[in-house]
Parts: structure tokens; C-alpha cells; sequence
């Protein structure tokens, strides 16, 4: 499990707080905690806090990185900012996100390329996200293909399938499955697959026990990362144990420990 | 999903204990308390405990029977104890179980078509459990056929693919989900899917959270039912929210209290 680590985000108050004072102490404590608890990535998002979203993103990385190794996603909807965080970061880097339109496609890729970076890449198109399971894997070969095109490997590829809110429309969850399923056999090595997991379970009364559950049915159906909140101890040990369990690494007494070093 | 309380079990010591002093009291609170809990079936498994097998069944279905209406799962190896359990079943029961070889399911299947049972059929014959994908689904192929012929109704079938622990053989979870996928598309309707859960986690030393997180992956792979400790709030609350989230029961804020009732 790639976990994507999503508290760096301004979107939460007191990284807003710490934006808006430039209070980089409490940025690189949430790093270092994270980075703790596993994550792979650091999502970094100014969110709306911001006045000057591209000078915050620098300032973001800046902070993360004078604390932690840890590779950094730059989290934005404009490709300026992150562009901005691309010119600060110094090791392994994730942007994070773009739609799948090929102009979209045709901007992301040779970005990625040239920084050498992962690229989160959403099945969202201008027609918005499709609600079935068929458009969706259409879009994820496409993706794919492109990817192939533009030269970016596998690897680095995440195809971001969109989970939408279990409440509003329950056939969602395992319509997400099958389309796991079925991006697994796009190609070979088959990209990575991610989700915004918090998403699923917008608005109802058990958030982080069906966050935790949606990531292990959809890990047994191929899910390889996710962003998520790594703090939390119980999603992060449901996670451990998926992978554990499809043998992603070998199981001893102390597996949790291991996994988290 | 099909859950089948495991407590009532000679192996387990205040169960084997009750049986020996003919308490009714211990085996009833069981029974009520693993229906409360959401049970579909109460499994019965005199265990070793008992001289007299044949009786001990008896004894604990009318025991069980004096205190709920929820249906029983006779559990035993043997033929003559499952009977004997039959005997004295008023209600809708399950046979839990027989193996795979063609002389046991000419045994068994009709048996439970007399008496309008559920069977639990495990992919194991007089050659062993498989350890590969393609044998286990063949034998479950062979399964749903002799049912077919015997005329039990895909809705009586339990096929049960054999968890094997996961500190043994790393690669048997992950084939177990690849089976119970291949299971679901056997016949339309499809066999009921069901494990000995408590399996998987045998001698390891994070019981509850490698059971549940198995549990939650086989039910994204089509598992729609297992035998495990329901009175385990953690693990009925994943079961029930894997239910959820395949859209088996209605989303709602309380949707954990309505699957209990």
C-alpha cells in the first residue's frame, strides 16, 4: 500500500493557521508524524487559505523538506502550482492530480516526465465523472495509453478511479471494485491505482469505519495506494494487514511494527 | 451476509463444561445473546467432550431451540451426528459439513433435500486440500453440478473454498479471493461462498484484525457468508459495513443497529 499521507493540507485549520503565521514548526511535525505512521508520500495542498498559492506551495515543500525525506505530492487543480512546488522539490515527487482529457493528458504527462514524477491521473473528463463502470475503464485505458505515448512508466502512473459518497449513490462502492478489476488487466505491469478513500464516506455518521473498510475491499480488488489519514492507527493497521495478506511483505508476529519502519 | 456464530462448540471450554453438567443456561445464553448479535445459523459442535455424541447434539439443539427460533448449523463429521441433530430440528437448519468426493455429495446432498437443509460442501477430497486456484474451482464446479442433480437449489449451496493460515502459505489468501471470484460465476444464481474464518489467522499473533481484514476482502470477491465469533463487535461491525457498502442493505446514519435487528 502506497499510502499517500493527507493532513498537509489547508483545507484542515490548523495547517491554515500555520500557512497564514508561516509557522513551519507544526508543518514538520505533521511530516515527521506521518512519515512515522508509514506514509509514502506527503500530500501537500495550500487549500483556499492562501493569498499567493504558488509562494505557499514553495513554502510548503520547503518546510516538509527541512524535516523529512519523505516524497512529496504536490496537490493542486492548477498546473501553476504545481509547477511552483516542482522548482523547490528535491527527491521523488507525485503530482497529484489531472483530468483525463488528452489536452489535460498531453499537459500532465511531459511535466511528469521531465520531473521524473508519479502522476495521479483522474478518470474525470469535461462530461464529469462517469457514473458507470464501462465509461470508466474506457477512460482509464486511455490514460494508460497515453501514458505509454508520453513515454511515462507504469510505475509512476496512478489512476485515480473516483470513489463518490456511498450515501448518495450505493451502487458506487462495487461498481468501483469491478472497475479496479478491470484496470488491473489494462496492461502489464498494470498501472498503479489510488483514491481519495475519505470520499466514500462523506456525510455519513461512520467516516473512518467504512473509509477502512472500502480500502480493504478495494485492496483485494487491486487498490495499490491511497490517500488517506495515516494517523489513524486502525485504517493504517487494516492496510498492513491487507497487504500482509496478499503478500506484499512477510508475515512475522511483529508484521505492524515492521511495516511502519 | 450469512453469519454463523461459532461460540456453541465443545472445543470451547464453558461450552464444553455446560455439556458435561447438562446446563442448559450457558448454551442458551449463548444462543441469544450470538442472535442478538446478528447470527443467521448458531452453529452446534458437540466437540470432543461429549461419550455420547449422538445425544449431546440432540440435547444442545432442543436446548438452543427452548430459548431462539434462529436456524441451526449442525456441525460434525459425522454423518449419524448430523442426523441426529436433523431429528430433533424444527426449524430451517444447515449441515456443516461434507467433503467434495462424488460417494460423500450422493451421501449428503439428498439428505439435506429431505429435510430442506442447507449444506456446507468443502473443496477438500480424499486427495487433500488443493493449494492452486484451478483445482479448488474445479471441485466447486463438481459441487454445484451434483447439486443440480440431486436438486438442491443454489441457495442451499455453501460452498467453502478452505482458508489455510496465513503464516503457513502467504500465497493462499490472495488464491482464495481469485477462487471465490471464479465461484460467483459458476452458475447464475450463484453457490453461497462460506469459511471457517478463524483459519486464516491461526497461530498468528493479530487474530481478530487478520480475520476481519480477510473477511472484508473475500466479501468484495463475492464470500456472502462465514463462521466466525459474531458476539466480536468489530468484526460484525465490518461485515455489516462491507454489506453497506455493496449495497446490500440500505445506507443509513444507524445502519450498524438496523442490521442487528
Amino acid at each position: 500500500m502506497i499510502a499517500i499521507a493527507e493532513r498537509i493540507n489547508g483545507m484542515f485549520k490548523d495547517v491554515k493557521k500555520a500557512i497564514k503565521n508561516r509557522d513551519a514548526s507544526i508543518i514538520q511535525d505533521l511530516a515527521r508524524k506521518q512519515t512515522a505512521a508509514g506514509a509514502k508520500f506527503l500530500d501537500c495542498n495550500v487549500g483556499t487559505a492562501a493569498a499567493d498559492q504558488l509562494s505557499t506551495m514553495q513554502w510548503l515543500v520547503e518546510s516538509i523538506q527541512s524535516a523529512v525525506d519523505t516524497p512529496i505530492a504536490l496537490d493542486s487543480q492548477k498546473i501553476e502550482v504545481i509547477k511552483a512546488g516542482l522548482e523547490v522539490c528535491k527527491s521523488e515527487v507525485m503530482i497529484n492530480s489531472c483530468k483525463a482529457d488528452d489536452d489535460q493528458l498531453d499537459l500532465y504527462m511531459p511535466l511528469a516526465v521531465e520531473h521524473n514524477a508519479s502522476l495521479v491521473a483522474l478518470t474525470i473528463t469535461a462530461d464529469g465523472v462517469p457514473q458507470d463502470i464501462d465509461t470508466r475503464v474506457m477512460i482509464a485505458a486511455n490514460i494508460a495509453a497515453k501514458a505509454m505515448e508520453h513515454g511515462l512508466p507504469m510505475e509512476k502512473l496512478f489512476i485515480d478511479p473516483i470513489i463518490l459518497p456511498v450515501n448518495c449513490d450505493q451502487k458506487q462502492p462495487e461498481y468501483l471494485l469491478e472497475v479496479m478489476r478491470q484496470i488491473k488487466l489494462i496492461s502489464d505491469p498494470a498501472p498503479h491505482m489510488t483514491v481519495g478513500l475519505s470520499n466514500v464516506s462523506q456525510g455519513t455518521s461512520q467516516r473512518e469505519l467504512i473509509n477502512r473498510t472500502f480500502l480493504v475491499m478495494a485492496m483485494g480488488a487491486g487498490l495499490d495506494s491511497a490517500i488517506f489519514d495515516v494517523l489513524d492507527t486502525e485504517i493504517m493497521d487494516a492496510a498492513i494487514t491487507a497487504d500482509m495478506l496478499k503478500d506484499k511483505m512477510i508475515y512475522s508476529d511483529s508484521y505492524l511494527k515492521a511495516a511502519r519502519m
